[in-house]
């Protein structure tokens, strides 16, 4: 069964993951945390360490956490902003390191009320949504890219799911009323001609997710599909700096229970909320004619 | 190594476990949701079952969840309340069914806000913290303890450990100024003569997170276990119908991050935050004098 | 609403948890490796601690890890063992020390076959299920809990449920062969008199995991809680030196798909595997006559 | 802010995600199981449900679940062949279907030992590893993948990491025996022009698994990207029916602790196990001059 192809190193990339970094803004007595959980990753010519265990050019996974830590020191800003100074800094500082993938999840954190305001120093974990940001530079380009994940949400009417086609395997009744629920994955990505360094990227965030939020309740859904399309045009016409968003969201069956059995009615009252097998809706709202950026998408679970 | 001691049977109970109900209240247009993961355990003489397979007192599980949908029919109201409502009809329903253990988690939905106002039915997931209840009957005692977890706080300050002992284990440094964070799980256990059905608990709940919250914020914390004492003071001051309180809250550590090998200082700004291993502070605040209730913490997970 | 009662420090323990330590044997070649997670906490006089923030008391946590790894040097031998050793280090060392709680996981790894053999120093972590140890020191007293958790198991038939009581909320049909899984979670403590220095814990430890399993195929089951009791009953009937075992066991329910829509039958061939709700069957059995530990037990989840 | 550019659907997929299957097979008294947690997705013309909540070509999830245990009832056979069967029926059986993506887990089971023997019908979950399968059906051409991950793997010694760059940020001491631990993910692409048919993928499955263990130990490591090139390489070597395998493999760290401060050496005994950050090693092993066939890795995770 063996044969003598040649066989040979493919694509490839290595780093650090998952780098968990607090930094605490203190110049004054009203603080401020930045959470990220960061993940450098590199690419170029690793072929001698790979064939031959020669690691001369492989810049140590351990000085790539040493270097998020120091970066740190100046400070985060944006998630996005801190994953681009990374980039420039590993492309621009070894020969052989021609892109690289930086990534990283940010947690948001609330002033705890405490006597009628927002504590100077004490902070609660927001939990709302964990933020999503993932640059790669591919030789002399740059793909950025912003998202959020973990986003809980449900409509209690105003969705229904009829007009499917039947064949021998369908048996599910047609429904104008349900309730719709989902997580949100939502990743979108910015023009590679962006001023990124004129940008303000939280501000960038905080407006798409209230977007998205809003988009969620807007319309009847006819199929969470419709929905999810709903909610990423929303998007792109209010931000022009946005190519194209990418989602994938569950939909989160929540059966309507037989309470028949037992003498009682259930107009839409009482639901069991089941965990698997759940539906997964997944697709790319974009604008016409845009260039496909596939290396910027590689290696993202569950956005197709 | 075989001995002829006769085997019997010991404590037990059985039931079903994570029942998902979501209960939509719409009788107008401004719908309302609770959303609750139930377990219900039935205890009693059970003996038969075990020793014979004889099922005759076994009140099947299934019969327990369509209990617990049944019941959700006619309203949630409150975790604690709709837990009793179940504890009184399974210990009120079989003669040989003479306690039991009842429990839920409850997950907190905010309104989406959606065009300047919170959204009549759609619903965004709150994730903060969630929500616990649990209702003990043996007999003719009813124990009831409500509480939360998963509520991650964190304070950039006023925080220090000094004055420890030091044996030939010890490298620790003392420090004046770190940051404290932990995930707080609490469980307050309420007078077993309190009037139950006159009780706000969904009130009494709100009130007792916020001071939780608010306890952390306030002192200078020479330990986790003095901030810990400071919180649980705080409910039992402010609530007499709470007989004691128990927490299990892990220290999260944030190591700070030598940035002097790259040239930099770091005056408490840069912070690794370590998974594991990780302090873990236990313990009780009660009244003085009261009868301890083991009965009623039995089962809980790390609350000594 | 506020009272005027004395509010005082009740229960309470702290320490490191999950220590994560792997000791590797290198006496030979054939290298060995220990792989533990290990967490170890204090009880005794710690009220200055949680009234006055003095620490003059306070072990630190950072102390206790430093503590587990140093006597990892000497070897683990089991996780009994082990734990002993701690519990003997912290209350023989600090006066105000009187009790505690040291508790352990230990994973299992296989050598990898290579070239038809054993490696010598190359593993394969195992999976099957995890090992537990809990010892708890309360004054003079010593108590000990082995166990064993997540053994996932399943019989095809053989099994069956009939003859429950039905009440008005009942709708499950009979059924004389079903499948049976649950995930096994065991814990047998041991007598307080047993030699605990001249018991070897791992060669029990292999004999109870063979008997679980091996009663878990013996019977027609008419209920889990019969097999469990099948389950206890071999060990006890074969381990003179363990009082009681305790289990905690799901009923993984795993419901016969209806195929008959499409028209097709279903002997008992496929199957739902569902997740949530599932039963959940807790039981103890013990010899006759056998003091009650609660001590030892508390802040163990899931077992009454 | 607002622009006018046309907003059009992109790539997308939908299906039924998680769908746990157990199949019995009963033809003797020696039962089997094949267990399995199947996602399906399809791929087409659904512009209608998206912008205008026509679903008259949306396959309800729910039917391609209904499909999925209709099937099983035939018979399971392998994930890839099972896979391969759904994506014939579904871009077989509606025009508008031409395409999609069919992915599975398999869940291995032992037969648990009592009295010497392998039971008939009482099964014990393996737990080394999960397997995995993917069929991407993209018009014409069908690729497969088949993989596994979480098989966890450490070597004692001849590993280790030397000769690596040095720059500002690096603090990483060099060392030549270290552990090495990591958790295997691999996944291997077959010819799009094999005999899916004819080709016996559990055993090609079971050899390939062994492959990788034995590739694992066989050489020094001077750094996890030669061991897993090692690993590729013997895959490849002996299995001319695949052209590339991928891995993503963390360096799950084990840090000598430094038990000098005790007095104690620490001769490469007794090791912290990080959890996080780790290093992340990702890369592929082919045959040179294959095509490159992104559609078939897209939407894998951790995959580059």
């Amino acid at each position: 069964m063996t044969m003598s192809n040649n066989i040979v190193l493919g694509e490839n990339q290595y780093g650090k993951a998952e780098v968990r970094v607090v930094k605490v803004t203190r110049d004054t007595d009203r603080h401020h945390i930045e959470d990220l959980n960061v993940t450098s990753q590199l690419r170029g010519d690793f072929q001698a360490a790979h064939l031959e265990g020669d690691n001369g050019h492989v810049v140590a996974t351990d000085t790539q956490k040493n270097t998020v830590y120091a970066f740190a020191r100046e400070g985060v800003g944006s998630p996005e902003s801190f994953l681009l100074r990374l980039a420039d800094h590993f492309t621009g500082g070894f020969d052989w390191v021609t892109g690289g993938r930086w990534e990283a999840e940010a947690y948001s954190w609330d002033r705890i009320q405490a006597h009628g305001e927002g504590h100077d120093h004490s902070f609660v974990r927001n939990g709302q949504e964990v933020r999503t940001a993932v640059v790669v530079r591919d030789g002399a380009t740059t793909h950025l890219i912003s998202g959020l994940k973990d986003l809980t949400v449900l409509k209690t009417t105003q969705s229904g799911f009829v007009g499917y086609p039947r064949d021998k395997y369908t048996t599910l009744p047609e429904t104008t009323d349900r309730i719709l629920a989902t997580d949100v994955s939502a990743r979108w990505r910015y023009n590679t001609n962006l001023d990124f360094a004129g940008t303000d990227f939280n501000k960038s965030y905080e407006d798409i997710k209230a977007l998205l939020l809003e988009g969620f309740t807007e319309n009847y859904s006819h199929a969470l599909q419709q929905t999810l399309f709903d909610m990423g045009k929303k998007v792109l016409e209010a931000h022009s700096e946005v190519d194209e968003i990418k989602f994938s969201m569950p939909n989160k069956h929540h059966f309507l229970v037989d309470l028949s059995p037992f003498g009682l009615d259930n107009p839409n009252e009482v639901f069991f909320a089941a965990d698997r097998p759940y539906g997964l809706i997944e697709a790319t709202v974009q604008r016409e004619n845009i260039d496909a950026a596939p290396v910027a998408w590689s290696g993202i679970a569950g956005f197709c």
